[in-house]
Protein backbone atom coordinates (compact mmCIF):
# COMPACT_ATOMS: atom_id res chain seq x y z
CA UNK A 1 0.00 0.00 0.00
CA UNK A 2 1.39 3.17 -1.15
CA UNK A 3 0.18 7.42 -0.86
CA UNK A 4 3.20 8.97 -1.74
CA UNK A 5 6.61 8.83 -3.81
CA UNK A 6 9.75 11.09 -3.33
CA UNK A 7 12.34 11.75 -6.61
CA UNK A 8 15.54 13.97 -6.43
CA UNK A 9 16.30 15.71 -9.87
CA UNK A 10 18.41 18.13 -11.09
CA UNK A 11 17.86 20.61 -13.60
CA UNK A 12 19.11 20.14 -16.77
CA UNK A 13 20.53 22.45 -19.43
CA UNK A 14 17.75 21.46 -22.15
CA UNK A 15 14.87 22.36 -19.44
CA UNK A 16 15.66 26.25 -19.32
CA UNK A 17 14.87 28.88 -21.57
CA UNK A 18 16.13 31.94 -22.44
CA UNK A 19 15.13 33.67 -19.01
CA UNK A 20 17.33 31.36 -17.20
CA UNK A 21 15.21 29.84 -15.71
CA UNK A 22 13.41 25.71 -16.09
CA UNK A 23 10.65 26.30 -19.07
CA UNK A 24 6.90 26.00 -17.51
CA UNK A 25 6.10 22.86 -19.31
CA UNK A 26 8.91 20.84 -18.00
CA UNK A 27 7.27 20.72 -14.57
CA UNK A 28 4.70 18.64 -15.99
CA UNK A 29 7.25 15.84 -17.39
CA UNK A 30 8.89 16.21 -14.32
CA UNK A 31 5.28 15.42 -12.77
CA UNK A 32 4.85 12.61 -14.96
CA UNK A 33 8.52 10.77 -14.16
CA UNK A 34 7.52 10.91 -10.46
CA UNK A 35 4.14 9.38 -11.87
CA UNK A 36 5.78 6.97 -13.60
CA UNK A 37 8.52 5.80 -11.05
CA UNK A 38 5.63 5.43 -8.48
CA UNK A 39 4.63 3.35 -10.70
CA UNK A 40 7.92 1.24 -11.38
CA UNK A 41 8.07 1.04 -7.55
CA UNK A 42 4.77 -1.07 -7.07
CA UNK A 43 6.06 -3.53 -9.70
CA UNK A 44 4.33 -1.72 -12.25
CA UNK A 45 4.64 -0.22 -15.35
CA UNK A 46 2.41 2.84 -17.04
CA UNK A 47 2.22 1.26 -20.17
CA UNK A 48 0.73 -2.17 -19.52
CA UNK A 49 1.35 -4.18 -23.09
CA UNK A 50 0.14 -7.42 -21.25
CA UNK A 51 -3.52 -6.69 -21.10
CA UNK A 52 -5.59 -7.09 -24.20
CA UNK A 53 -6.34 -4.73 -25.23
CA UNK A 54 -3.21 -3.09 -23.63
CA UNK A 55 -3.89 0.27 -21.10
CA UNK A 56 -2.23 3.18 -20.61
CA UNK A 57 -2.95 6.39 -18.20
CA UNK A 58 -3.48 9.30 -20.74
CA UNK A 59 -4.10 12.49 -18.23
CA UNK A 60 -7.59 14.14 -18.65
CA UNK A 61 -6.53 17.66 -16.60
CA UNK A 62 -3.20 18.82 -15.28
CA UNK A 63 -2.59 21.84 -13.34
CA UNK A 64 0.26 23.38 -11.95
CA UNK A 65 1.19 26.92 -9.75
CA UNK A 66 4.52 28.55 -9.97
CA UNK A 67 5.91 30.32 -6.87
CA UNK A 68 9.75 30.08 -7.19
CA UNK A 69 11.90 29.72 -10.54
CA UNK A 70 14.20 26.38 -10.98
CA UNK A 71 17.38 27.40 -12.28
CA UNK A 72 20.36 25.38 -14.68
CA UNK A 73 21.94 22.75 -11.95
CA UNK A 74 19.36 23.41 -8.85
CA UNK A 75 18.88 20.19 -7.14
CA UNK A 76 15.21 19.05 -6.40
CA UNK A 77 11.99 17.01 -5.14
CA UNK A 78 9.52 16.00 -6.45
CA UNK A 79 6.67 15.13 -3.65
CA UNK A 80 3.87 12.64 -5.27
CA UNK A 81 0.59 12.29 -3.06
CA UNK A 82 -2.48 10.20 -3.99
CA UNK A 83 -5.16 12.62 -4.06
CA UNK A 84 -8.28 10.85 -5.18
CA UNK A 85 -8.43 7.28 -6.45
CA UNK A 86 -11.75 6.32 -8.56
CA UNK A 87 -12.37 3.14 -10.48
CA UNK A 88 -11.31 3.96 -13.10
CA UNK A 89 -9.33 7.34 -12.53
CA UNK A 90 -6.14 8.92 -10.18
CA UNK A 91 -5.32 12.26 -9.12
CA UNK A 92 -2.02 13.38 -7.99
CA UNK A 93 -0.92 16.00 -5.97
CA UNK A 94 3.41 16.92 -6.46
CA UNK A 95 5.13 19.82 -4.25
CA UNK A 96 8.69 20.64 -5.77
CA UNK A 97 10.90 21.83 -3.42
CA UNK A 98 14.43 23.33 -4.67
CA UNK A 99 17.02 21.80 -2.64
CA UNK A 100 19.54 23.93 -3.57
CA UNK A 101 18.00 27.04 -1.95
CA UNK A 102 18.51 27.00 2.24
CA UNK A 103 15.47 26.63 3.36
CA UNK A 104 14.54 23.92 0.41
CA UNK A 105 12.14 26.49 -0.99
CA UNK A 106 8.69 25.47 -2.51
CA UNK A 107 9.32 26.08 -6.08
CA UNK A 108 5.45 24.63 -7.91
CA UNK A 109 2.94 22.81 -6.79
CA UNK A 110 1.23 21.07 -9.62
CA UNK A 111 -1.51 18.01 -10.36
CA UNK A 112 -2.27 15.64 -12.91
CA UNK A 113 -5.78 13.21 -13.01
CA UNK A 114 -5.17 10.07 -15.71
CA UNK A 115 -8.02 8.00 -16.85
CA UNK A 116 -6.90 4.04 -17.37
CA UNK A 117 -8.13 3.17 -21.08
CA UNK A 118 -7.72 0.43 -23.29
CA UNK A 119 -6.20 1.09 -26.52
CA UNK A 120 -8.22 -1.06 -29.32
CA UNK A 121 -6.24 -1.77 -31.73
CA UNK A 122 -8.53 0.35 -34.12
CA UNK A 123 -7.16 3.84 -32.30
CA UNK A 124 -10.10 4.38 -30.16
CA UNK A 125 -9.28 5.09 -26.58
CA UNK A 126 -11.96 4.13 -23.70
CA UNK A 127 -11.76 4.48 -20.47
CA UNK A 128 -11.24 0.79 -18.43
CA UNK A 129 -11.40 -0.08 -14.53
CA UNK A 130 -7.72 -0.15 -13.23
CA UNK A 131 -6.28 -3.29 -12.96
CA UNK A 132 -7.12 -5.03 -9.61
CA UNK A 133 -3.12 -6.32 -8.66
CA UNK A 134 -2.60 -2.04 -9.20
CA UNK A 135 -5.70 -0.25 -7.73
CA UNK A 136 -5.34 -2.80 -4.43
CA UNK A 137 -1.93 -1.08 -3.87
CA UNK A 138 -2.98 2.62 -4.11
CA UNK A 139 -4.80 4.48 -1.77
CA UNK A 140 -5.22 8.11 -0.87
CA UNK A 141 -2.88 10.01 1.62
CA UNK A 142 -3.87 11.58 4.29
CA UNK A 143 -5.94 15.12 3.95
CA UNK A 144 -2.86 16.46 5.89
CA UNK A 145 -0.42 15.94 3.41
CA UNK A 146 -2.89 17.36 1.12
CA UNK A 147 -2.81 20.77 2.31
CA UNK B 1 -7.90 46.38 -29.33
CA UNK B 2 -7.64 42.76 -29.23
CA UNK B 3 -9.22 40.17 -27.14
CA UNK B 4 -8.62 36.96 -29.16
CA UNK B 5 -6.05 35.38 -31.50
CA UNK B 6 -6.51 32.24 -33.92
CA UNK B 7 -3.29 30.20 -34.78
CA UNK B 8 -2.72 27.11 -37.00
CA UNK B 9 0.21 24.63 -36.53
CA UNK B 10 -0.01 20.79 -37.44
CA UNK B 11 1.68 18.43 -35.07
CA UNK B 12 5.64 17.17 -35.33
CA UNK B 13 7.08 13.97 -35.20
CA UNK B 14 8.76 15.03 -32.10
CA UNK B 15 6.14 16.61 -29.85
CA UNK B 16 4.15 12.83 -29.75
CA UNK B 17 4.98 9.88 -27.74
CA UNK B 18 4.87 6.43 -27.36
CA UNK B 19 1.32 6.15 -26.79
CA UNK B 20 1.31 7.71 -30.49
CA UNK B 21 -0.69 11.06 -29.62
CA UNK B 22 0.52 14.54 -28.66
CA UNK B 23 2.47 14.60 -25.28
CA UNK B 24 0.23 16.14 -23.04
CA UNK B 25 2.99 18.91 -21.92
CA UNK B 26 3.33 20.23 -25.26
CA UNK B 27 0.09 21.89 -25.37
CA UNK B 28 2.01 24.17 -23.20
CA UNK B 29 4.26 24.78 -25.27
CA UNK B 30 1.55 25.42 -27.94
CA UNK B 31 -0.26 27.78 -25.64
CA UNK B 32 2.60 29.82 -25.47
CA UNK B 33 3.13 30.09 -28.86
CA UNK B 34 0.13 31.13 -29.68
CA UNK B 35 0.17 33.86 -26.66
CA UNK B 36 3.57 35.10 -27.97
CA UNK B 37 1.86 35.17 -31.62
CA UNK B 38 -0.73 37.30 -30.08
CA UNK B 39 2.02 39.65 -28.48
CA UNK B 40 3.69 39.89 -31.49
CA UNK B 41 0.72 40.96 -34.01
CA UNK B 42 -0.11 43.84 -31.14
CA UNK B 43 3.68 45.01 -32.20
CA UNK B 44 5.16 43.62 -29.26
CA UNK B 45 7.62 40.92 -27.91
CA UNK B 46 6.72 39.28 -24.48
CA UNK B 47 10.69 39.94 -23.89
CA UNK B 48 10.32 43.18 -23.33
CA UNK B 49 14.55 44.48 -23.31
CA UNK B 50 14.40 47.82 -24.12
CA UNK B 51 12.76 48.64 -20.17
CA UNK B 52 15.44 48.83 -17.57
CA UNK B 53 15.14 46.09 -15.97
CA UNK B 54 14.10 44.24 -18.78
CA UNK B 55 10.04 43.24 -18.23
CA UNK B 56 9.00 39.95 -18.96
CA UNK B 57 6.05 37.18 -18.29
CA UNK B 58 6.41 34.39 -16.00
CA UNK B 59 3.12 31.89 -15.89
CA UNK B 60 1.79 31.90 -12.39
CA UNK B 61 -0.80 29.47 -13.08
CA UNK B 62 -1.59 27.16 -15.79
CA UNK B 63 -3.72 24.44 -16.57
CA UNK B 64 -5.46 21.56 -19.12
CA UNK B 65 -8.17 19.60 -19.66
CA UNK B 66 -7.95 17.07 -23.05
CA UNK B 67 -10.82 16.03 -24.68
CA UNK B 68 -9.57 14.20 -27.88
CA UNK B 69 -5.85 13.06 -29.01
CA UNK B 70 -3.62 14.97 -31.21
CA UNK B 71 -1.83 12.97 -33.90
CA UNK B 72 1.33 13.43 -35.98
CA UNK B 73 0.57 15.55 -39.12
CA UNK B 74 -2.81 17.21 -37.38
CA UNK B 75 -4.01 20.44 -38.48
CA UNK B 76 -5.44 22.04 -35.61
CA UNK B 77 -6.27 25.71 -34.46
CA UNK B 78 -5.11 27.15 -31.17
CA UNK B 79 -7.84 29.86 -30.47
CA UNK B 80 -6.48 32.18 -27.52
CA UNK B 81 -9.00 34.47 -25.84
CA UNK B 82 -8.12 37.32 -23.31
CA UNK B 83 -10.29 36.02 -19.98
CA UNK B 84 -8.96 38.47 -17.13
CA UNK B 85 -6.67 41.66 -17.29
CA UNK B 86 -5.45 43.11 -14.58
CA UNK B 87 -3.02 46.03 -13.67
CA UNK B 88 0.19 43.17 -13.60
CA UNK B 89 -1.60 40.19 -14.79
CA UNK B 90 -2.86 38.41 -17.78
CA UNK B 91 -5.26 35.52 -17.97
CA UNK B 92 -5.83 33.22 -21.26
CA UNK B 93 -8.10 30.63 -22.44
CA UNK B 94 -6.93 28.38 -25.59
CA UNK B 95 -9.32 26.29 -27.01
CA UNK B 96 -7.68 23.76 -29.18
CA UNK B 97 -9.77 22.33 -32.28
CA UNK B 98 -8.62 19.46 -34.42
CA UNK B 99 -8.95 20.53 -38.22
CA UNK B 100 -8.59 17.10 -39.66
CA UNK B 101 -11.16 15.99 -38.20
CA UNK B 102 -14.47 15.89 -39.82
CA UNK B 103 -16.17 18.00 -37.28
CA UNK B 104 -13.43 19.77 -36.23
CA UNK B 105 -13.56 18.35 -33.04
CA UNK B 106 -12.28 19.81 -29.18
CA UNK B 107 -9.30 18.49 -28.92
CA UNK B 108 -8.22 20.52 -25.20
CA UNK B 109 -9.48 23.74 -23.26
CA UNK B 110 -6.82 25.24 -21.45
CA UNK B 111 -4.88 28.49 -19.53
CA UNK B 112 -2.23 30.58 -18.49
CA UNK B 113 -2.20 33.39 -16.18
CA UNK B 114 1.05 35.42 -16.39
CA UNK B 115 2.75 38.04 -14.55
CA UNK B 116 4.57 41.06 -15.67
CA UNK B 117 7.85 40.45 -13.74
CA UNK B 118 11.38 42.96 -14.11
CA UNK B 119 14.46 40.81 -14.30
CA UNK B 120 16.40 42.74 -12.24
CA UNK B 121 20.65 42.71 -12.15
CA UNK B 122 20.53 39.99 -9.14
CA UNK B 123 18.09 37.93 -10.62
CA UNK B 124 15.21 38.86 -8.54
CA UNK B 125 11.72 38.89 -10.61
CA UNK B 126 9.83 41.56 -9.10
CA UNK B 127 6.47 41.83 -9.87
CA UNK B 128 5.35 45.06 -12.15
CA UNK B 129 2.68 47.09 -14.00
CA UNK B 130 2.06 46.11 -17.42
CA UNK B 131 3.45 48.98 -19.85
CA UNK B 132 0.75 51.28 -20.74
CA UNK B 133 1.19 50.79 -24.67
CA UNK B 134 1.10 46.77 -24.48
CA UNK B 135 -2.15 46.96 -21.53
CA UNK B 136 -4.46 49.43 -23.75
CA UNK B 137 -4.71 47.60 -26.11
CA UNK B 138 -5.52 44.07 -25.14
CA UNK B 139 -8.89 43.82 -23.62
CA UNK B 140 -11.17 41.05 -21.94
CA UNK B 141 -13.03 38.27 -24.49
CA UNK B 142 -17.24 38.69 -24.20
CA UNK B 143 -18.41 36.46 -21.86
CA UNK B 144 -20.34 34.19 -24.64
CA UNK B 145 -16.97 33.59 -26.22
CA UNK B 146 -15.06 32.48 -22.91
CA UNK B 147 -18.33 29.77 -22.38
CA UNK C 1 10.45 15.41 -59.27
CA UNK C 2 12.03 17.06 -56.46
CA UNK C 3 15.44 17.57 -54.95
CA UNK C 4 15.14 20.15 -52.46
CA UNK C 5 12.75 22.13 -50.10
CA UNK C 6 12.31 25.47 -48.19
CA UNK C 7 10.26 26.11 -45.12
CA UNK C 8 10.19 28.89 -42.64
CA UNK C 9 9.90 28.70 -39.06
CA UNK C 10 10.26 31.80 -36.36
CA UNK C 11 12.08 30.54 -32.78
CA UNK C 12 9.76 29.41 -30.56
CA UNK C 13 10.71 30.21 -26.53
CA UNK C 14 10.75 26.88 -25.61
CA UNK C 15 13.03 26.49 -28.13
CA UNK C 16 15.88 28.38 -26.16
CA UNK C 17 17.76 27.61 -23.42
CA UNK C 18 19.60 30.01 -20.81
CA UNK C 19 22.39 30.91 -23.30
CA UNK C 20 19.37 32.70 -24.44
CA UNK C 21 19.84 31.12 -27.43
CA UNK C 22 17.91 28.21 -29.73
CA UNK C 23 19.25 24.82 -27.70
CA UNK C 24 21.21 22.96 -30.12
CA UNK C 25 18.90 19.82 -30.18
CA UNK C 26 16.11 21.63 -31.60
CA UNK C 27 18.16 22.12 -34.81
CA UNK C 28 17.56 18.26 -35.60
CA UNK C 29 13.78 19.00 -34.60
CA UNK C 30 14.30 22.07 -37.23
CA UNK C 31 15.58 19.55 -39.88
CA UNK C 32 12.76 16.88 -39.37
CA UNK C 33 10.08 18.91 -39.28
CA UNK C 34 11.33 20.02 -43.14
CA UNK C 35 11.88 16.55 -44.13
CA UNK C 36 8.24 15.69 -43.03
CA UNK C 37 7.14 19.20 -44.93
CA UNK C 38 9.06 18.15 -48.31
CA UNK C 39 7.15 14.34 -47.77
CA UNK C 40 3.97 16.19 -47.61
CA UNK C 41 4.95 18.60 -50.49
CA UNK C 42 5.46 15.26 -52.82
CA UNK C 43 2.05 13.69 -51.36
CA UNK C 44 3.16 11.44 -48.78
CA UNK C 45 3.70 10.80 -44.82
CA UNK C 46 6.79 9.35 -44.03
CA UNK C 47 4.70 7.28 -41.54
CA UNK C 48 3.36 5.20 -44.14
CA UNK C 49 0.76 3.42 -42.35
CA UNK C 50 -0.93 1.80 -45.91
CA UNK C 51 1.69 -0.46 -46.05
CA UNK C 52 1.81 -4.23 -44.43
CA UNK C 53 4.08 -3.90 -42.48
CA UNK C 54 4.15 -0.24 -42.16
CA UNK C 55 6.65 1.52 -43.13
CA UNK C 56 9.19 4.55 -41.78
CA UNK C 57 12.16 6.31 -42.11
CA UNK C 58 14.33 6.43 -38.94
CA UNK C 59 17.38 7.96 -38.66
CA UNK C 60 20.85 6.32 -38.95
CA UNK C 61 23.27 8.95 -39.08
CA UNK C 62 22.99 13.01 -38.20
CA UNK C 63 25.13 15.66 -37.79
CA UNK C 64 25.03 19.22 -37.38
CA UNK C 65 27.91 22.54 -37.62
CA UNK C 66 26.93 25.36 -35.80
CA UNK C 67 27.96 28.79 -36.94
CA UNK C 68 25.70 31.60 -35.54
CA UNK C 69 23.43 31.04 -32.98
CA UNK C 70 19.39 31.94 -33.30
CA UNK C 71 17.72 33.48 -30.35
CA UNK C 72 13.88 34.21 -29.63
CA UNK C 73 11.63 35.11 -32.31
CA UNK C 74 14.13 34.96 -35.12
CA UNK C 75 12.49 34.07 -38.58
CA UNK C 76 14.86 31.28 -39.94
CA UNK C 77 14.73 29.34 -43.25
CA UNK C 78 15.92 25.84 -43.79
CA UNK C 79 16.36 24.85 -46.89
CA UNK C 80 16.35 20.89 -47.65
CA UNK C 81 18.38 19.43 -50.47
CA UNK C 82 18.41 15.62 -51.15
CA UNK C 83 22.01 14.84 -51.24
CA UNK C 84 22.33 11.00 -51.67
CA UNK C 85 19.41 8.58 -52.72
CA UNK C 86 20.31 4.77 -52.11
CA UNK C 87 17.43 2.08 -53.09
CA UNK C 88 16.79 1.74 -49.07
CA UNK C 89 18.00 5.36 -47.33
CA UNK C 90 18.08 8.94 -48.42
CA UNK C 91 20.61 11.05 -47.17
CA UNK C 92 19.95 14.73 -46.87
CA UNK C 93 22.04 18.37 -45.97
CA UNK C 94 20.35 21.43 -44.48
CA UNK C 95 21.40 25.13 -44.74
CA UNK C 96 19.58 27.42 -42.02
CA UNK C 97 19.66 30.89 -42.48
CA UNK C 98 18.96 33.54 -40.11
CA UNK C 99 16.45 35.66 -41.98
CA UNK C 100 16.35 38.21 -38.98
CA UNK C 101 19.63 39.37 -39.50
CA UNK C 102 21.17 42.09 -42.33
CA UNK C 103 22.53 39.47 -44.71
CA UNK C 104 20.43 36.35 -43.65
CA UNK C 105 23.73 34.64 -41.88
CA UNK C 106 24.17 31.16 -42.54
CA UNK C 107 23.27 29.97 -38.60
CA UNK C 108 24.05 26.17 -39.22
CA UNK C 109 24.25 22.92 -41.29
CA UNK C 110 23.23 19.70 -40.35
CA UNK C 111 22.13 16.14 -41.96
CA UNK C 112 19.70 13.44 -41.94
CA UNK C 113 20.97 9.98 -43.45
CA UNK C 114 17.35 7.71 -43.03
CA UNK C 115 16.75 4.29 -43.59
CA UNK C 116 13.39 2.78 -44.97
CA UNK C 117 12.40 0.46 -42.33
CA UNK C 118 9.03 -1.81 -42.48
CA UNK C 119 7.78 -2.04 -38.28
CA UNK C 120 7.00 -5.62 -37.97
CA UNK C 121 4.28 -6.70 -35.07
CA UNK C 122 7.15 -8.13 -32.99
CA UNK C 123 8.41 -4.95 -33.18
CA UNK C 124 11.58 -5.53 -35.12
CA UNK C 125 12.77 -2.91 -37.50
CA UNK C 126 13.78 -4.66 -40.81
CA UNK C 127 15.26 -2.43 -43.75
CA UNK C 128 13.39 -2.33 -46.63
CA UNK C 129 13.21 -0.59 -50.27
CA UNK C 130 11.79 2.88 -50.20
CA UNK C 131 8.51 2.55 -51.89
CA UNK C 132 8.58 3.14 -55.88
CA UNK C 133 5.86 6.00 -55.85
CA UNK C 134 8.09 7.79 -53.34
CA UNK C 135 11.29 6.99 -54.87
CA UNK C 136 10.42 8.10 -58.25
CA UNK C 137 9.44 11.53 -57.33
CA UNK C 138 13.38 12.43 -55.53
CA UNK C 139 16.40 12.48 -57.06
CA UNK C 140 19.64 14.25 -56.00
CA UNK C 141 20.57 17.85 -55.93
CA UNK C 142 22.44 19.19 -58.14
CA UNK C 143 26.55 19.21 -56.90
CA UNK C 144 26.83 22.99 -57.06
CA UNK C 145 23.72 23.74 -53.98
CA UNK C 146 25.39 20.80 -52.08
CA UNK C 147 28.73 22.55 -51.72
CA UNK D 1 42.90 13.98 -14.33
CA UNK D 2 39.56 12.48 -15.80
CA UNK D 3 38.88 11.16 -19.68
CA UNK D 4 35.85 9.84 -19.38
CA UNK D 5 32.89 9.78 -16.90
CA UNK D 6 29.76 7.24 -17.23
CA UNK D 7 26.20 7.86 -16.17
CA UNK D 8 23.05 5.73 -16.03
CA UNK D 9 19.41 7.06 -17.21
CA UNK D 10 16.19 5.17 -17.42
CA UNK D 11 14.29 6.33 -20.80
CA UNK D 12 11.01 8.83 -20.11
CA UNK D 13 7.91 8.54 -21.21
CA UNK D 14 8.51 12.17 -23.01
CA UNK D 15 11.31 11.30 -24.88
CA UNK D 16 9.66 8.77 -27.04
CA UNK D 17 7.93 9.44 -29.87
CA UNK D 18 5.21 7.59 -32.15
CA UNK D 19 7.37 5.32 -33.68
CA UNK D 20 7.26 3.73 -29.49
CA UNK D 21 11.36 4.83 -29.52
CA UNK D 22 13.12 7.72 -28.31
CA UNK D 23 13.10 10.21 -30.28
CA UNK D 24 16.66 10.69 -32.17
CA UNK D 25 16.97 14.32 -30.74
CA UNK D 26 17.10 13.70 -27.25
CA UNK D 27 20.50 11.47 -27.89
CA UNK D 28 22.16 14.89 -27.96
CA UNK D 29 20.11 15.82 -24.56
CA UNK D 30 21.91 12.84 -23.10
CA UNK D 31 24.69 13.46 -24.14
CA UNK D 32 24.78 17.03 -22.98
CA UNK D 33 23.78 15.55 -19.56
CA UNK D 34 26.61 13.74 -19.10
CA UNK D 35 28.74 16.20 -20.26
CA UNK D 36 27.50 18.97 -17.30
CA UNK D 37 27.52 15.67 -14.92
CA UNK D 38 31.04 15.45 -16.32
CA UNK D 39 32.19 18.32 -15.52
CA UNK D 40 30.04 18.49 -12.04
CA UNK D 41 32.33 15.39 -11.48
CA UNK D 42 35.28 17.44 -11.53
CA UNK D 43 33.96 20.77 -9.21
CA UNK D 44 32.61 23.06 -12.19
CA UNK D 45 29.59 24.00 -14.16
CA UNK D 46 29.69 24.35 -17.65
CA UNK D 47 28.26 27.96 -17.15
CA UNK D 48 30.99 29.97 -15.45
CA UNK D 49 29.33 32.96 -14.00
CA UNK D 50 32.00 33.81 -11.87
CA UNK D 51 34.78 34.90 -14.90
CA UNK D 52 34.28 38.38 -16.54
CA UNK D 53 32.65 38.25 -19.43
CA UNK D 54 30.76 34.59 -18.29
CA UNK D 55 32.06 31.57 -19.83
CA UNK D 56 30.16 28.82 -21.59
CA UNK D 57 31.03 26.20 -24.11
CA UNK D 58 28.40 26.06 -27.13
CA UNK D 59 28.80 23.04 -29.53
CA UNK D 60 30.18 23.76 -32.78
CA UNK D 61 29.97 20.32 -34.15
CA UNK D 62 27.77 17.29 -33.32
CA UNK D 63 27.12 13.82 -34.55
CA UNK D 64 25.08 10.54 -33.89
CA UNK D 65 24.99 7.09 -35.72
CA UNK D 66 22.21 4.90 -34.18
CA UNK D 67 22.07 1.22 -34.31
CA UNK D 68 19.23 0.03 -31.99
CA UNK D 69 15.93 1.43 -30.29
CA UNK D 70 16.11 2.76 -26.45
CA UNK D 71 12.34 2.53 -25.79
CA UNK D 72 10.38 3.68 -23.00
CA UNK D 73 11.89 2.65 -18.66
CA UNK D 74 14.75 1.24 -20.90
CA UNK D 75 18.10 1.78 -18.62
CA UNK D 76 21.00 2.98 -20.34
CA UNK D 77 24.62 3.86 -19.80
CA UNK D 78 25.93 6.75 -21.46
CA UNK D 79 29.80 6.81 -21.69
CA UNK D 80 31.45 9.87 -21.91
CA UNK D 81 35.95 9.67 -23.56
CA UNK D 82 37.71 13.10 -23.70
CA UNK D 83 38.57 12.42 -27.62
CA UNK D 84 40.51 15.29 -28.29
CA UNK D 85 41.39 18.69 -26.30
CA UNK D 86 42.84 22.08 -27.78
CA UNK D 87 43.42 25.27 -25.68
CA UNK D 88 40.02 26.11 -26.93
CA UNK D 89 38.09 23.69 -27.20
CA UNK D 90 37.26 19.92 -26.58
CA UNK D 91 35.69 16.89 -27.87
CA UNK D 92 33.68 14.01 -26.53
CA UNK D 93 32.77 10.85 -27.73
CA UNK D 94 29.79 8.91 -26.18
CA UNK D 95 29.10 5.32 -26.12
CA UNK D 96 25.69 4.37 -25.43
CA UNK D 97 24.88 0.91 -24.11
CA UNK D 98 21.11 -0.30 -23.54
CA UNK D 99 21.05 -2.39 -19.76
CA UNK D 100 18.21 -3.51 -20.46
CA UNK D 101 18.92 -5.96 -23.11
CA UNK D 102 20.64 -9.34 -22.59
CA UNK D 103 24.16 -7.98 -23.89
CA UNK D 104 23.82 -4.34 -23.11
CA UNK D 105 23.51 -3.89 -26.85
CA UNK D 106 25.13 -0.64 -28.08
CA UNK D 107 22.08 1.26 -28.94
CA UNK D 108 24.33 4.92 -30.30
CA UNK D 109 27.54 6.50 -30.75
CA UNK D 110 27.57 9.94 -30.89
CA UNK D 111 30.18 12.98 -30.48
CA UNK D 112 30.37 16.98 -29.24
CA UNK D 113 32.91 19.30 -30.19
CA UNK D 114 32.33 22.12 -27.84
CA UNK D 115 34.70 25.87 -27.74
CA UNK D 116 35.11 27.94 -24.76
CA UNK D 117 32.97 31.73 -25.44
CA UNK D 118 33.09 34.08 -23.39
CA UNK D 119 29.32 36.25 -23.09
CA UNK D 120 30.19 39.38 -23.71
CA UNK D 121 27.55 41.96 -22.34
CA UNK D 122 26.55 43.37 -26.36
CA UNK D 123 25.22 39.43 -26.66
CA UNK D 124 28.74 38.63 -28.84
CA UNK D 125 29.94 35.21 -28.27
CA UNK D 126 34.30 35.18 -28.38
CA UNK D 127 35.89 32.26 -28.38
CA UNK D 128 38.80 31.99 -25.49
CA UNK D 129 40.94 29.64 -23.78
CA UNK D 130 39.51 27.01 -21.30
CA UNK D 131 40.27 28.45 -18.16
CA UNK D 132 43.48 26.14 -16.41
CA UNK D 133 41.85 25.05 -13.64
CA UNK D 134 39.57 22.97 -15.57
CA UNK D 135 42.10 22.49 -18.40
CA UNK D 136 44.57 20.62 -16.29
CA UNK D 137 42.36 18.13 -14.77
CA UNK D 138 40.85 16.92 -18.38
CA UNK D 139 42.89 14.96 -21.11
CA UNK D 140 42.25 12.37 -23.39
CA UNK D 141 41.14 9.04 -23.37
CA UNK D 142 43.53 6.21 -24.38
CA UNK D 143 43.55 5.47 -28.02
CA UNK D 144 41.86 1.95 -27.65
CA UNK D 145 39.14 3.32 -25.47
CA UNK D 146 37.68 5.88 -28.43
CA UNK D 147 38.24 2.65 -31.25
Amino acid sequence: MAYEFKLQRRVEFSETDAAGIVHFSNFFRYMESAEHAFFRSLGFSVMLKDYDPPLGFPRVHVECDYRAPLRFEDLFEIHLLVREKKPKALSYLFKFRNLSTASSLEAARGGLTVVCVAHHPDGRLVSAKIPHPIAEQIHVAPPELLG
